[in-house]
């Protein structure tokens, strides 16, 4: 098809948020895709994703991750088959993972894209457990927090893509006990469902005596996704060397003033306390010995996950606005 | 003197603080010193240690080191002279380092005493630069902020006991630069003359801004005494990977009310950043190292050091209170 006109959808930034994100801030646009370069692989994308840390790319600051700039075509992961092909690499029909999501196709070189088995696992498994989040889970949990077997752990967030991954591998790797706070009864029981010690969920009140009620003998890991109120009652239940690894603050993406941090970071001194943070492209290097732990946990079925499925190309930013409403259990992907 | 009537003072807790502390807080008494046990030794005390950690021990709070006891004696750093002797190993004109502080005299076990050598180092100096706050000095840089050659430090607190060793072993293991705040111009100017390439008073203007201006690259390295304003501003001036040692919090020590925490400590999840607690009694076991290390650069001048003394037993609390007002520059300590 080389010759004909041929149209495909993304979405654009179309101006940037103050706050809380609206379907106003995107706009849908249809663009003629260019003709291939030799080594070029069109793909069509079959499943896109939408993670709570583009929000941050929607602000114009710099960051460890380019901001999306106004009019442009966003990025993100996604799962796509090639469909048309000038790289003897990738042939017509071969199934990869690459970075051009948020649109119908995308034209990229062969540096640009990840050949993926999707015969035993879903192409969605790629954009979660086996993908971004869970390498997030497992370099967050292992040598950002340096879990070591006995440790209490408690993870926040505990029914999203990266929480569900935290809260299992802990489990697997021989964590004394597994806690996890997410933010309806059904997520609480579904955390239970796939082996957290205690669950609880945080709009049920004070979060720092929910978890002191579930963690009688304190925490040694606190893999934080949302920051706040939860951070700080993390700390004050942590045991004395606790590691804290701060991977998002939900709770604060869409704030527009400063949000006060933890009122009793000064525990840390005496409790000997680490925090730190940590962006998974930093831990990239241990993608393999990721996949390689954690493929066989999931093909055994030793390490269940969800994903929470949206569909069509127009229903991107939506899907997208749901994670900070707790719309999605597990990996919220995008079906085109 | 075994049979005579032996008088000794010791300051005792009268009653905890809330808030500041004031001298009636403190009780000066007399009590007759027992018969020494076989291995036992009494020292006279020659100078002893004022510390900001003992605004802690006067709360009733577990913590790492055990809360101050009301009518019991207080205790601390202090060098004295053994003048009565039932230990071989500490003959009469021996002198020691020891944890009986606010005292004229002690009776120590054998175990209770560190033999130190005061003909080329001072008394005070075994309590300062080559005792508990160089040792923090040293294990908080070292260790705790795994400082690396190149590093460009910033520490609060900058002219006390802690501070001036941080950023003197900071010049001599390589440092990029290194900054200093403290609270007066005369201190400010002191730290230039011990070579800190940059330094400001704190109470001059914003700590962000006076910051940023004296480390236009950026920090990799923060060395907390002060909290508050100090930390948020160095989470804003660090580096990617760049690395904070809790080692204190003078400015909330007093505070009755909890203290708001960083409210940028969400920057720290996008720079890496490693935020890490310590209490210097867990890390002795550098100890040795640590002597090694420091006492050739005190010998040889390369490192200087600063003694704030106060005289007569009776002047102890005064002197204490005065490290929360400012009053003391390098280390603390009373002379007997």
């Amino acid at each position: 098809m080389d010759k004909e006109i041929r149209q495909a959808s993304h979405w654009a930034l179309a101006f940037r948020p103050t706050g809380t994100p609206t379907a106003e801030n995107f706009r849908l646009e249809t663009a003629e895709l260019p003709s291939l370069q030799d080594g070029q692989v069109l793909v069509k994308n079959i499943v896109t994703s939408v993670d709570p840390y583009m929000r941050g790319r929607m602000n114009d600051v710099k960051s460890y991750i380019p901001a999306f700039q106004i009019d442009e075509p966003l990025t993100g992961g996604a799962i796509g088959e090639v469909i048309e092909s000038r790289s003897a690499a990738l042939p017509v029909g071969t199934m990869v993972s690459h970075f051009l999501g948020w649109r119908t196709h995308a034209v990229l070189g062969e540096g640009e894209a990840t050949v993926v088995d999707t015969r035993a696992i879903a192409p969605a498994t790629y954009l979660g457990a086996l993908g971004m989040p869970g390498l997030t889970a497992y370099v967050g949990l292992m040598k950002v927090a340096e879990f070591k077997e006995g440790d209490a752990v408690f993870v926040s967030g505990a029914a999203g893509a990266v929480g569900q991954m935290v809260g299992q591998l802990a489990k697997q790797f021989g964590a004394s006990r597994v806690i996890g706070s997410a933010g309806s009864p059904e997520k609480v029981q579904h955390l239970l469902d796939l082996g957290f010690d205690a669950a609880f969920n945080y709009k049920d009140g004070a979060v720092a005596e929910q978890l002191k009620a579930a963690a009688p003998e304190g925490i040694d890991v606190y893999f934080d996704n949302v920051g706040g109120d939860h951070l700080e009652a993390a700390i004050a239940t942590l045991n004395a060397f606790g590691r804290v690894a701060m991977c998002g603050a939900i709770a604060q993406y869409n704030a527009t003033e400063p949000t006060p941090g933890p009122r009793n970071l000064g525990l840390a001194i005496g409790k000997c306390l680490t925090l730190r943070g940590f962006v998974v492209g930093q831990y990239a290097q241990f993608g393999g010995e990721f996949r390689e732990k954690v493929a066989p946990l999931l093909l055994d079925g030793s390490i269940r996950t969800d994903t929470t499925v949206r569909h069509g190309i127009e229903n991107m930013p939506n899907a997208f606005l749901e994670l900070f409403t707790g719309g999605n259990r597990g990996k919220m992907v995008v079906e085109i």
